[in-house]
């Protein structure tokens, strides 16, 4: 069993993305308590696998898309989750790898204090390599941000 | 239960550091093929963070630490997880930030072909943030290379 | 005179940090309608920089340092200006330089859309270069957060 | 009012980003001792911002096209400026996002010891956000290099 | 005459990236014990630099292109010289320069230990600038990876 | 023998980093038309790396220590020769490492047009690795500047 607490908003998306929402739900109750969007994407541009968040997100209603504050926060999110699947290089096809990726993106109230309020995760698993099948290893990265 | 293939060292890792060896263990049978190593750490400094993650790798016999070619191969694994939980900016203290990590470090062979050999996989998971108590969010980072 | 809009709140944080809180009230009377803190660093050590903002935000109430959704907003502003002072590598004293700079910090509610809610600005505006006074050129950075 | 000194050089290619040439010379007289070029480009791909600033600077005849020194001095005073733009990640379409931006290119002398020589001070002010009207915040850069 | 020592792979690699492989056998004889590969790549496109190195290495034999380790160790050490090359931002067309290269790869056994095993060493000798002839200076870099 | 060109600053400035004056002169006897400075530094800090080739430059005589317009020039050199050295994070001790270099300053006219003046090449070649003698591997960088 693993150990989550309620407020490890990160551990939560971390296990999303790498198992599923139905697995996560089993080893993490708490997971109930928040918004979940999961979804998969293989690119050698970050162009597709940020509006592949993106796109995801508002189409389940994690974001609301009509407002640029929201979309301000998950950007930023992305971003930094994907600096993890890229370790120090923003760059995937630019210098010649692809990534294949599964994502979760997980919205609600980590903190205790109310004031805190809403914050997200997003969290990325998968693998990264040369554009060749076998040719690559796996890759993980998380970004938090108030919303 | 969390489906982990044998060869998915990168996220035997990441359940390791997320929960505890035991835990893992259980989540993942498989981890067992494998040698791991764990600890943590809290620091202003992150090169108190990579002499941590260096000094348990070589007490537990996971790298020989008479050899510098296996010195190098965890040194940039460590870093690439680093990458991660920095998120763009290899800094800590620097830039006015801490970080409190548990990690663990997973040494085997992933692959089924025997000659791509052993790899290893570092994984960070805890918090970074303002060095006040509470004012701070979950991080995550994974390095993989061979050895 | 200037043409600002009353929106354009990194226009009105620049303006502060270029002249000072007065001399911007005279160019850019919406200027009123935004909470302002300002003032002065010199270090070589970035975190001394970022303490110095986080502090004058604090003490003026601009941000609720009690709570770290606030914290955070500003922070990552103060980063992001902090990258304009820096060009490209987030280091000061460590790669023999020092710098000096006038800072403004500017919060309110940029958007006409009400859902938007409040946004910070943070802009640096001073001089970078050897520690040998004369031996330095300007420097500039504007970083925008929702908060 | 705002207080210019003669030798701040970033100071004025600031004013006129944020306003324009006109209304900076107005704000600050001391601006006529200098050559300046303006011009406005938006888009997702960094080379046109470079290649937008280095063409309106050679047919203002601001720089010598026909040397190199000129040319690299340039460059190098854009891409500083591109680093405050884009804060830490020198990439716009690349990472989902594009920009909107007016530019200023300021040469002279800066310093009283006329072997200082000649300078150059590039800023940018403008828009950076997702590719929808409205979906972005105000950014800045400024680049200072010796010619 | 230059002094270079047998272990120096990476000394050796910039000798022939500077020259060409007979004068670097001439100018260090040792070089005969190490595998060498030589090519040239001019581009605007990073991951152009990349294949062109990957493939020589893989038709000259120099690494086995079957297994992923090796690819793996290439890769990596092919960055680190591009870090080299590119000085602070891995990026050419997309920030509006070209490159014109000469590189060198060498694999052997520069530790007298034999548990050290074998390295790489990639070089990059050429020039990096505007996309207009003449418009360019040298660039150099250095990557070393174990294998 | 290497094949140099006179024009060829940034190869000129590496040979004699790669080995000495005496002999980079003996293979290149072009050299003899610039004015060059050498020297040697081990450190973790970077600063330390820095100032040492500053201070040689200046005793040296081969920069005017009075102007900030050289210091700017060589500066901005010795910034990306080290970015060659330390390949994608401009720090050594903070993320625990040592370089132990060499380095050469070359200044001259390398261009046959008169009017591209003088240009400044800086080159590092050394070791960079674990703080413990022999856990290391050689690094190099070249940095090249109009002045």
């Amino acid at each position: 069993m693993v150990d989550v607490q309620t407020n490890e908003i990160g551990k939560l998306a971390a296990l999303v993305a790498l198992t599923d929402e139905t697995a996560a739900l089993d080893i993490a109750p708490q997971l109930s308590e928040y918004e979940v969007v999961t979804g998969k994407v293989g690119s050698m541009e970050l162009k597709k696998v940020i509006a592949s968040v993106e796109t995801a997100a508002k189409r389940g209603n994690l974001i609301d898309g009509e407002t640029y504050r929201e979309t301000h926060a998950l950007y930023h999110a992305i971003i930094e989750a994907a600096e993890g699947v890229t370790r120090g290089k923003l760059s995937v096809g630019e210098i010649m790898r692809t990534v294949g990726l599964s994502f979760s993106v997980v919205r609600g109230r980590p903190y205790e204090d109310a004031r805190e309020g809403e914050w997200l995760a997003v969290c990325f698993y998968g693998t990264i390599g040369a554009p060749i099948k076998g040719k690559e290893h796996e890759t993980l990265g998380l970004g938090i941000n108030h919303i």
